[in-house]
């Protein structure tokens, strides 16, 4: 792959749909599969898939499809699965339990390595293995353990504060889950999970299919 | 608003961070908004607003601008926030029990009225007073309770099963947490929460302002 080529972010977005469908041709025991096929699963355009795969060199054989595994492999190492990115969850209530919890840090590069929070019934409990500790042991913690990625699952009110606090830290990305579009000046990577946004989506169709 | 037009479910997937926008600025104090100024916040042209906004019969006055609390309603409304569409959780562990505790539900038009799951540790236990019960439970709740929406929080393995018998017992809509495009054939509504999609792009696009 062209390291110097600007890949769009549609394309980005797409391609952890590519690595979960391969993922599961691979647990189904399939080798290899066409483009048409991987439309036709995906619910996606052959010719969109086949210009998806050229921005990382190709990877397709013509008259023989995809290498399933090999594609696959691929498609992870591109992600970055291999990482080992050390993340914190700030805020360990239920949602920050839950993804405390959640099984698929290892598999995607990921490693929780602390959660923290203001709650005194929390602080020096673990969830999961790991420690709660309290807010006042997080300029030391980020200091000493090299942190990547913070997990913000805080009340709305102290997002932005606590996300600029943990930026002014040296933390580079951000795995937001208050329901607003976090932004920040400088080099900072955001990703903003919007549940209630799905949620909404989900009752405007059912009201539609319903009326 | 026409009921029978189509809107495009790009311009549905808008509908809820407008709805978050104007929420916001109600809070500021804020009580008309230019589509400029709209649009500078939300990173979308003044253009897509006016177009998407038009859907819905318009709401902008000329050289005024959008009154920011009636647009706010006006969305509600058409995002069916006043539904009342009664919900249960399929799945008590750690991501169940955070989407129990959500704050978001009652205010985007739903209720959670019931959450289901085989462990007997956790069976006539309560979450945020909501009753967990035993899964042998479920057929005659959904009867008894005119339920319309199921939220899955359940082991990837169980997900399809699970998500076609409550469709088979009249459910209609599905909010899935498995990490897989659930499909299922027949008027069901699905949304498809993918967080694990999310964490992948974050640490892609991280590894990128590292390289």
């Amino acid at each position: 792959m062209d390291e110097n080529k600007k890949i769009s972010i549609a394309v980005i977005k797409r391609l952890p749909r590519y690595f979960r469908y391969l993922s599961d041709l691979l647990k189904e025991g399939i080798e290899r599969v066409s483009s048409k096929d991987l439309s036709e699963r995906m619910g996606i355009t052959a010719s969109q898939i086949r210009q998806d795969l050229n921005n990382f060199g190709g990877f397709g054989q013509q008259g023989y499809g995809y290498n399933v595994k090999s594609l696959n492999v691929e498609i992870g190492k591109i992600l970055g699965l291999n990482h080992g990115f050390k993340a914190i969850i700030i805020g360990a209530g239920n949602m920050g339990h839950a993804l405390a919890n959640y099984p698929n840090f290892e598999g995607r590069g990921f490693e929780i390595v602390g959660i923290f929070d203001v709650d005194p019934d929390l602080i020096d409990t673990k969830t999961n293995g790991i420690d709660i500790l309290s807010m006042e042991m997080l300029d030391g913690f980020v200091k000493n353990n090299k942190v990547d990625v913070a997990i913000l699952t805080l009340p709305y009110q102290f997002t932005r504060e606590i996300a600029e606090k943990v930026v002014a830290l040296g933390i580079k990305a951000l795995w937001n889950f208050s329901p607003m579009d976090l932004k920040l000046p400088g080099d900072v990577v955001i990703e903003n999970v919007h549940l209630s946004d799905s949620l909404m989506v989900l009752g405007f169709r059912l009201g539609k299919l319903k009326s």
